[in-house]
């Protein structure tokens, strides 16, 4: 077997909604909505299932989803893309993740990261060969220490893998931080992998893609998801954009990996990203209405609630409360006894790099309002 | 830019498609089905697209498409399986197949392979730093060559992969052959990786799993496809079976390539695997038919067509037509000059394990009989 997947830890998402189902805890730990996403789109799905729309979809994904893609980077980024050549749709991010590290990376190229990270990164990355280089955020704040970045990089790095808006953090890059990863990426001829699944769920900061600044249109593979923008995580819709020399080799990456994506849920989501202003804005709206919610009840139940500026996800510091019990400790205890399920923060670090902060829980607020507002009750209850 | 996914071409399949496309021709490439499957499946994944079935699903699939799945290998093959630890739903039997070979080898891990050999095989052992071993059959007839397949195996084999029935062949492996390569298997404590996508569409002849045999229980996994199983190939939900201690594996690869498959399909596959006998048989007589149909009619314009036990397919031998062209010139010349097209078989064979053969090509017939006949008379009026 192989070892190193064998060793794999179950990821921390399944391994907390297993613990939150066995307990009947109220799941504020992985990150999916539990409401549905617009009747429209979904029942576009339906419709499309029923249309006849359900043999093999081309391998680069139907032409109307890549040209909603390809108008969707235009009209939200100002980044010009041809649908025909520079869009590849995949079986969700993750998708879109493995294939775009399997495009660029060789065994032995150097891939810079940020933590805390998203927890597929570090394992697809070894899987391939690749050679991580993890640079940490400075908290508070989540500041990017721009020289240790500068220092990860070498001649060796083939890519940086950012993403912005950041899952756990809740942190927004901002323009003059994309500029300076921009610049390193040119000082050292590196790609980035720019993973945006929360491209539209950003709360009066907004999204700038790295892939719109100057000369980075030829360095960025885009990825986006659907189930992110619309609310139906379980449909796993993902896109990459990249210039056309990259997006056919990740096409050739996806070509064995998944082949297709259903045709029908394609069609729903072109139908969707196509939709006006309005909807995105109410999006993030209420979004936005959802953290500050979550967020005061969690101050006033006595947790010390970071900052967030985009994603689903609000990090709160757990001292206060804790008692001295590191995050995993009083994570386990909180769905526990509490009946409330978190993510706890150091699971998205690599304790090969430094010990992790053990003092912070993760929060998923795209959770209905009087969920939300029953978890803080519990917690206030129970403590 | 990885140097080994970059050169590969893009899959005959889409070459052949978009050929058919441009010319107007009646596409006997690409195997999938020009007819929808039945319309309850279909209906039930609408049903549950609207019935709040639209956030992740788990990591090892819904626990109904779990159940069913082992209650199917219980059924045709005698197999018990735990559905909690034995079952992996992943996203079509490409995605099973990436994630079994993650699963099972690491660089320098010897992978035999059967040629002709579907075209995802060689690429992904190759992309993973395994070592291909090919063993090609005996033309005509499709002769398991025992000796040179055993002597393919040493002590750094880790795996056969095994396609029965198979594709492009239409073989169905013999219990006996089957039981010489579990002798095989277990010399050399190697595993099976069962790629039966095919396991319903047989003719006459019964399929047999590897797995099924005594001692191959704890060797194999086993990869089923809803897609061909229902005649849905754009939905993309594959399953793999294996012992418990392989299943967890290959659940780990899953959770990085593509982490959760559509809810709403996989509700309708697990309705669709529990169908009675009447439908598994239809199924396979309506194919038995269309391979009859168009056999009969390749024999009548002249071609040489070879027997068929399963799948999708049927190969013929061009000699008698092709005025000495090879299978791709004359291939391109069918679709741009008669409207016919067709896979070349030799897009099956890896030119540095020999000259592959110049003079088959393989026929889907899982189409509408009129548009067999259409075909026929096509290829008819041309010659
Ligand atoms: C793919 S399961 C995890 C969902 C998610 O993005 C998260 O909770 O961080
Ligand atoms: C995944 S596209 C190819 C479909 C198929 O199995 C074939 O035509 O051989």
């Amino acid at each position: 077997l192989n070892r190193q997947l064998a060793a794999l830890p179950t990821t921390i998402f399944t391994v907390m909604s297993e613990l939150a189902r066995q307990h009947g805890a109220i799941n504020l730990g992985q990150g999916f909505p539990d409401t549905e996403g617009p009747h429209d789109i979904v029942q576009a799905a339906a419709d499309a299932l029923l249309d006849q729309r359900n043999q093999y979809a081309p391998l680069t994904g139907l032409p109307e989803l890549r040209a909603a893609v390809a108008h969707s980077n235009a009209r939200f980024q100002r980044i010009v893309v041809d649908p025909e050549s520079e869009v590849v749709v995949t079986s969700g991010a993750t998708e879109a993740l493995a294939a775009s590290l399997m495009a660029l990376i060789e065994p032995g190229d150097e891939v810079v990261l940020i933590e805390p990270l998203y927890d597929t990164y570090l394992p697809m990355v070894r899987q391939l060969g690749g050679v991580p280089r993890i640079v940490r955020l400075e908290h508070p704040g989540w500041t990017l220490p721009r020289q240790a970045l500068a220092e990860a990089f070498c001649a060796r790095t083939k890519a940086i893998l950012l993403n912005t808006p950041m899952n756990p953090t809740g942190k927004v890059f901002s323009p003059d931080e994309l500029t300076f990863i921009a610049g390193l990426l040119k000082q050292h001829d590196a790609y980035a992998i720019c993973d945006e699944v929360y491209e539209h769920l950003t709360f009066n900061t907004p999204h700038l893609s790295l892939m719109a600044l100057p000369d980075m249109r030829e360095r960025c593979l885009r990825i986006g998801s659907a189930g992110k923008s619309f609310s139906l995580t379980g449909w796993k819709v993902g896109y990459v954009t990249a210039p056309a020399p990259l997006a056919a080799v990740v096409a050739k990456a996806h070509q064995n990996l998944v082949f297709a994506t259903p045709p029908n849920l394609q069609r729903a989501v072109a139908y969707g990203l196509n939709k006006d202003e309005r909807y995105f804005a109410e999006l993030s709206a209420d979004l936005a209405h959802k953290r500050d919610l979550l967020s005061a009840g969690l101050r006033g139940v006595g947790l010390d609630v970071l900052p967030c500026q985009g994603s689903y996800f609000v990090m709160a510091d757990i001292t206060p409360l804790a008692n001295g019990l590191d995050d995993m400790a009083f994570a386990r205890l909180l769905t526990e006894q509490a009946g409330v399920t978190t993510i706890p923060a150091s699971a998205f670090y690599e304790p090969s790099n430094g010990a992790p902060p053990t003092h912070l829980l993760r929060f998923a607020f795209c959770k209905q309002e009087s969920v939300l507002q029953e978890a803080v009750n519990r917690i206030e209850a129970w403590h």
